[in-house]
């Protein structure tokens, strides 16, 4: 365990690039004076931000990349012109060589898991990495993977997932074995598809160590919080997301229109203005913002690319709290021999 | 054109059967003078509740039947001791023998579309019935479909989806060509599913008629109402429709919490009480109920099992307005010979 957390910033990733970035770690510094910056893109720009903010400026470095990877470009695309020389690509590498214990961007999505596949690659013991992200729910938070790391997933990929998710959950819960649910359509045990319901059977019959299985949960089960961890393929959990996005922000929507509609409501907004700014925090998406790509060899998180400082500060948190607990160290104590669909086969040195 | 719209009930579906099936036939006959029903149940359970409904029980008839399918059986179980004499099948098969122009279940779904598929099979020049929804929007509302009638769908299948989709919008929306995207993650043509991606080709490519193809959404576009038509697998377009339930009913618990938390939210709630009771109307995921098979010989409407009268009208009305408005019409003017990925293959009598 590092004494400082280090932390490698993309400042060009996202929609704002270092006007959010630098701002947003400096929040997170506030609250985590043990950590350190990287701050890699261009330099004019960042130092710009960065005179303003004196006590992050004192643990912060930064280097120069001339090139920023751009929102909209493919992942082939952005590899061709950022591979090595981009601010992306030298945040990953700065985890990579050791300098920094953590990498979080706002950037292009898809370049920014191809980059940390190339890079990092994936831990002993996992084919695919994840995206995972925290969801708020009724009952608290739990941890939604896949969101579009990969599109479909066989059984091992799905027990894979629980594992990691498991060990993000153990974090961020601070319980030692999380409750596991496979998203399926229907929660007979007939329905749905043959690798999840392999998966089931899989995680049912052997005891993995950190992670209790609770069957099969479906999509209203994940803002319920039914289960702490909800794994699923990685085409299905995008949707689900972003339904799930989409329909916080209509319903905020309604909401505000339904406050200006007569004199008799503006009043009433008036008096509990207060519990509605409460309201809008907790609905807000950006707010358990950060996407963690777990199975590699290295932590990157995933800022929204639209988030203000506030949020982008929620992803840094996210990084924080990853290093601190050590993510890595506890995938690798559930990724035990059971945990193979073809039980026999070796983990290749996954347990540490 | 039927000079009355027929409707078949099944008066054992749903959680609470006769008492909320024949309560919610009043309510929609009241709107629709021009119907008359039937109910297929228990017919002592039946007269008794409509008897206290003298204007629906003049337009009524009642067919008895011993056996009512159990919401939480499996269709082959449900078929074994259902087929040919359960109120369910018997409300399909009115449909089928000419006696009915629609069927209203609010029972098992699995069960219904089972029966519905043996009993009046696909239309010609459609492989796969779909389950399709009419959800609200920011903008209004828009079809959604398939929400689980099968796993998975080949290029085929989708444009099928698209045909089916369009006729629907085009009755709800009363617009000779809504638009149509394909749900997919990541707007850019990169990205997804080798079926998306070519489904979205031909599309584009071919003018279909009575249909304007508009690309790839993603999981918020269904709120935001981007598109008249939605079109995914079931699997994904399940899991978006529960995910967004959820976070409804999510969304709906925090706002009851932040009205009772202080004295002033209290007299605020007081005011605003009426915008308040509209919103709640708004984002109560029943009030859009009715999930409607197309592509079969016939049509037939799911209600969710846990709706109330109201939410049972609703579904009763989307029946009502489907052959009203002449869905399968609809469906076969779109239905041309460019709808086939391959397109020299016969369209078996389609265009009607």
């Amino acid at each position: 365990m590092p004494e400082k957390v280090r932390i490698a910033l993309d400042a060009m990733g996202g929609d704002h690039g270092p006007a959010v970035v630098i701002p947003g770690a400096a929040l997170a510094q506030s609250r985590h004076p043990d950590t350190e910056f990287i701050f890699f893109g261009a330099s004019s720009a960042i130092e710009g931000v960065l005179a303003s903010y004196p006590q992050l400026k004192a643990v912060s470095r930064v280097v120069h990349a001339d090139i920023a990877i751009k929102m909209d470009d493919k992942p082939s695309q952005a590899l061709r012109y950022g591979r090595g020389k981009s601010s992306m690509w030298l945040a990953i590498d700065a985890v990579k060589n050791g300098q920094a214990d953590v990498a979080v961007s706002a950037g292009n999505t898809g370049a920014l898991m191809a980059m940390a596949k190339i890079n990092l690659r994936t831990m002993a013991g996992i084919e695919r990495p994840a995206i995972a992200a925290i969801w708020p729910t009724l009952r608290g938070e739990s941890v939604v993977l896949d969101l579009g790391a990969s599109i479909g997933a066989d059984a091992q990929h799905l027990i894979d997932m629980a594992v990691m998710g498991s060990a993000m959950a153990r974090i961020l819960l601070n319980i030692d074995r999380p409750s596991v649910g496979l998203l399926n359509i229907g929660v007979e045990e007939i329905k749905g598809l043959d690798e999840v319901r392999e998966a089931g059977q899989i995680l049912r019959e052997r005891e993995l160590p950190h992670l209790r299985y609770a069957g099969f949960v479906e999509g209203d089960d994940i803002g319920k919080g039914t289960v702490d961890v909800v794994v699923t393929e990685g085409f299905a959990g995008n949707i689900a997301l972003k339904a799930a996005e989409g329909t916080a922000r209509q319903i905020a929507g309604y909401l505000k229109a339904a406050m200006r509609e007569t004199i008799w409501t503006r009043i009433g907004y008036l008096f509990a203005r207060g519990a509605f700014r409460k309201l809008a925090a907790k609905i807000d998406p950006g707010r358990a913002n950060g996407g963690v790509f777990v199975g590699l060899n290295g932590i990157v998180i995933k800022s929204h690319g639209g988030a203000d400082a506030n949020g982008f500060s929620a992803a840094v948190d996210i990084g924080y709290q990853m290093v601190r607990n050590d993510l890595k160290a506890k995938i690798g104590q559930a990724l035990v021999p059971e945990a193979r669909v073809v039980a026999d086969a070796p983990v290749a040195g996954a347990i540490s």
